[in-house]
């Protein structure tokens, strides 16, 4: 049987890395073999390729940062979430095409056609069965994101960012929440997160095939 | 005054970077103004880049080495090339677009339009004035990079090829110069280096704006 493919996304403090592995723990128990993930990353050539995304001493122009983040992509699709899911695993990643189209496209001005054709490339067109699209407003979601510990691995560039940019990165999202209803499910994480959570696992248990 | 944008292309062990130190020594010695790079590299972000290519430790898949070529030529569009051709400078790279659609191209028989595509997103679309493909047989070429020190930089995954992957970049560089001769100056790089030295300065010389 073919694996399932969750995504899980949104912007800065909208809980996605605390919904991701809720959400990796309860498949678990219910059996699934499980692979989480974040983007960029999730291999080794991806990791080295996060610390020079998100390192803010080496700024990267804005079509460098785009290809970056699609190489990153293109090797953890071979290496790792083609593979499992033809072995029938559930494979659920923490950021993935929504966020570029989000970020590099609504929030930094890129392309939309353009990034739409590099993330075909780097996925082979393998797209998410299912994707949380965790959306908060930008002004909340900066505010939880700047409560963190800034030290490790949260002080990049991206969460330097003006509200405004943060902003257009939401509307990004919730246009594409519009456009693909099939596959992106919003959810109001305003909310406390067990609220939230309780909303995730009823539509990702609507949505797994039995 | 504009600057003159110049690239030095060819297959393993045609004599490139030492052709390409002689045009730019030769060039500052008229006065010229010079930046001189290899590719992927000549950014700190760049430079770590080609490490992670050229490590044949963790092998890419052909979509990410593609894509991290692009990230890294971008940024040295962005950060060098660009703005030194801006101020009048005269800048050489050792390998650039043509190597790209050669090796990924040709060689590994990813598609030459979307090549030409990220070719031209990395670039902005400025091309070189003047591109000297050095050309030499497969066997030849491999045999000279062979006979290096395979320590350090060049005991990279390229050079571990065979050699008919080498006679199909070979023969993707020739088609490239038989397509854009205005453009791509091809030299009989099997001479001794004082031949082929000669006949790049006098094709510069007769290119070079005055």
């Amino acid at each position: 049987m073919a694996g399932f493919f969750i995504t899980v996304e949104g912007i800065e403090g909208s809980g996605k890395t605390t919904i991701a592995e809720r959400l990796e723990a309860w498949l678990r128990s219910r059996g699934h073999t499980t692979f989480l993930a974040r983007e960029p990353g999730g291999t080794a050539v991806g990791e080295a390729l996060r610390k020079l995304i998100l390192d803010a001493r080496h700024p990267l122009c804005v079509e460098s940062e785009l290809l970056l983040i699609e190489a990153a992509r293109a090797q953890l699709m071979d290496e790792v979430v083609l593979p499992r899911l033809d072995q029938g695993q559930t494979v659920i990643l923490d950021r993935h095409i929504d966020s570029t189209t989000a970020y590099q496209g609504y929030g930094r001005g890129l392309d939309l056609d353009w990034i739409a054709r590099l993330n075909h490339f780097a996925t082979r067109g393998r797209r998410p069965d299912r994707t949380l699209l965790l959306d908060v407003d930008a002004a909340v979601g900066l505010s939880r994101a700047r409560g963190r510990n800034l030290d490790v691995p949260y002080a990049d560039r991206f969460e330097t960012e003006e509200r405004a940019f943060m902003e257009r990165v939401r509307q990004g999202f919730l246009t594409l929440a519009r456009q693909d209803p099939a596959r992106v499910h919003a959810v109001d994480a305003s909310r406390d997160v067990d609220a939230v959570w309780g909303e995730v696992r009823e539509d990702i248990q609507n949505t797994l095939p039995n």
